[in-house]
């Protein structure tokens, strides 16, 4: 049986699987409902409720177990097994995520980098680089489950129909345009001009507010 | 007289943006809100319902003026007005935001980027390249709307901290920890790993229903 958790729960859960992962690293054991609010900006009530859903049982005056916790969140999140990963799209928001070594700590390996042209594409250690050329038959002989889409908006669309066509199920999106996909394909867009423009929207009503 | 917006339309005001910017860019004067719909994943009542706040009147069979829509959201979001910005943390992904021209359009100039060691910091163009030791003086010196944070997780409430207390009223925040603030400082975090680990559990759905 599986359990219906709803969108706004998706969107806590990394935060508390981030926060709880600090807490198991600096080797505190316990934490209570309270804390965890406070760190997170949220209420007391809806950090209990929505730790109940992930078998997370708070015992009054001693709180959660942290390790029980934090591991219970991480297998919800499929964080306990291996995830291979392609980036294609070699510019430099890619050779970033090429050597972004915090991927490695989520169980996600960044294996390969694609781009039309390679001579480029420098110091990213353990990733292999390849011609975008390459691409089908890289999918076809292995195993990739992401495909990191960094390519110029204009071919965003094309690129990752592509990858999927080729059989890949989840996209991860940093070119400036959303993406979208039927049944059976997942993606999450990170819209950085989006997220600058919001940030500008809200700094106008400080200026106003002045 | 100021409008009341709600969060969940802000952060659809950029997807209307973006979009408005396109039609106008391939010469589409007018747009129906069916057509706005499908191409944001959105119903028509709520498009029609949104862009009438922002004094977008479509016309039945003839749709909405793009241009005057497009400039009307462009001033709601105070994109009509330069913002300076800088860039704290010279790593690969502050280098990438250094180099990244689509801020340029959106009438956002990165002027400088600060780090502890300055001699790795290459190729960003346009952006001048300081030690963090003159960051109190340079902003002392320089009118700056946003501050960029691309350093490592354990400075980063620290450092844009700092940057509030210089006068910063905008943090655009990349460091993998959430920044919160008080009243008179905006923030937007943008956080990845987040993103990846909540594409990673909606593809571990995908794959239990196969």
């Amino acid at each position: 049986m599986k359990k219906q958790i709803s969108e706004n729960v998706i969107q806590r859960l990394p935060k508390y699987y981030r926060y709880l992962k600090e807490l198991t690293e600096n080797k505190i054991s316990r934490v209570s409902s309270k804390t965890i609010s406070e760190a997170l900006h949220l209420t007391a009530s809806q950090v209990r409720q929505d730790l109940y859903q992930f078998g997370g049982f708070g015992q009054q005056g001693y709180g959660y177990d942290t390790e029980y916790l934090k591991n219970s969140i991480k297998e919800i999140l499929g964080l306990d097994k291996e995830h291979n990963a392609i980036i294609i799209g070699g510019g430099r928001i890619g050779q970033a995520l090429a050597n972004y070594t915090g991927f490695y700590q989520e169980n996600v390996l960044i294996k390969a980098i694609f781009d039309i042209e390679t001579t480029h594409i420098k110091g990213v250690e353990g990733v292999e680089v390849y011609n975008v050329d390459f691409l089908d038959e890289y999918l076809k002989n292995n195993k990739i489950d992401i495909a990191i889409i960094s390519v110029q908006k204009e071919i965003a669309e094309k690129t990752a129909q592509k990858v999927v066509d080729l059989g890949v199920k989840a996209i991860w999106n940093f070119a400036p345009t959303d993406l979208y996909f039927g049944g059976g394909v997942v993606c999450e867009n990170i819209n950085m001009s989006e997220s600058l423009i919001r940030l500008i929207y809200k700094s106008r009503d400080l200026e106003k507010d002045d």
